[in-house]
């Protein structure tokens, strides 16, 4: 007995059965609603990509860069998602791609519902040319995001070296979900205690099928095996 | 009307009354258990203080830091919050200071429940040697922490410089509850495109009367102010 408050120690964390309900019923109408995307994606001819990190891994400064080496030959689109501001979407729009922002108003998600918002501007946006390639960028958090399916073909985890390379072990479940992991600014490795080896080892611990890519964006460094990788999944279509 | 799954477009964001109500219980029943914290706290003759950033922003390097500028004088206690792992625990309990590992297993924040069972577990290891300053690192996540007061009597955003000043525009909602900005990894200044200027003016802009701090914790540089800040807090006491 706590004699602060007078409540039973640990009380508070049995798990209320409503609360469980409410849980359920939104994370199943959020995977029908992925499933849905998916084929929406599909019959569009594309296929699409969730980028999930930390604020400031370096999602849009590798779409950019991706954009600048695959505009020409591949159709792309980009979903943004924020909490507040258009800046990442004004960012890709300035490589001439088509970009819809998703502002979350506060929610640390995307889920697949926005998404599926998103796919119909980007494809009002894209009316007479259609799209090989969609990027969803979702809100800079490494934890839940990973708990909502949007219909993705591929799902990719970035890290970036300044984080450090204990992030693996200390959020599995992210990991669990992933495709494709990326360890990005390794042009900074010199500066930091990264250990690209424990992230690797520890990251193929969680999820054994991991295809991982480790580059910089900013300096080009491995930039060529992103897009072997991406080419691959547009020829597996 | 979406032509893939039919449904009404937009009718995905529709509030459902049973999950405003459901988040509203959470929302006050972590309010209450918060106030009882902060007495709790009070009591014990201690302050506490809630650190939230993105994971490897620098919260467990800067405990380290702060131990070995202020453990002989000022009765320290740490509260870790993690999704896996004992790691963050283990780096301060090597330190000397006494520290009580939460995994949430797979909860993206700490809430003011959790927090409660660590004050009781804390006061256990401490019986006979009262606190200052407890310190409650909260899950690696800039978003979702800043929705649950811990009981804490000051609250600090850790931003990093690799992470890139656009962040406080960027996560409104987290600057707008917080005490104090603390800008960390300032060595790293010259490596990144980072402008301290913008984010400092636009996370006054949101919350006008933050502290706001920069430091480099490996380095040293302006360790003192931090230390000076951490003086003034327990004099207020």
């Amino acid at each position: 007995m706590c004699d602060v408050c007078g409540c039973q120690l640990h009380d508070h964390h049995q798990s209320d059965p409503t609360i469980v309900e409410v849980n359920q019923n939104l994370l199943n109408a959020n995977q029908k609603q992925a499933d849905s995307n998916r084929r929406h994606i599909e019959k569009m001819g594309a296929i699409a990509i969730n980028l999930i990190s930390s604020p400031g891994s370096g999602k849009t400064t590798l779409l950019e860069r991706t954009i600048d080496a695959l505009g020409d030959q591949v159709r792309i689109g980009v979903i943004e998602g924020d909490i507040e501001t258009e800046r990442d979407a004004d960012r890709i729009r300035a490589k001439g791609v088509p970009a819809v922002q998703l502002t979350t108003g506060g929610a640390c998600h995307l889920d697949a519902p926005m998404v599926h918002g998103g796919l119909h501007v980007l494809e009002h946006l894209t009316k007479n040319s259609p799209l090989d390639l969609i990027f969803i960028e979702n809100v800079g958090n490494l934890v839940c995001p990973a708990t909502f399916d949007l219909g993705e073909h591929c799902r990719i985890i970035l890290l970036s070296v300044p984080e450090g390379s204990d992030k693996p072990v200390k959020y599995p479940t992210t990991f669990k979900g992933a495709d494709c992991f990326m360890i990005t600014k390794t042009d900074l490795q010199a500066h930091f205690d990264f250990s690209a080896r424990e992230a690797r080892e520890e990251a193929l611990k969680i999820q054994p099928d991991l295809d991982i890519i480790e580059l910089s964006a900013t300096s080009g460094d491995n930039f060529e095996q992103w897009i072997d990788y991406l080419q691959q999944l547009l020829a597996g279509r």
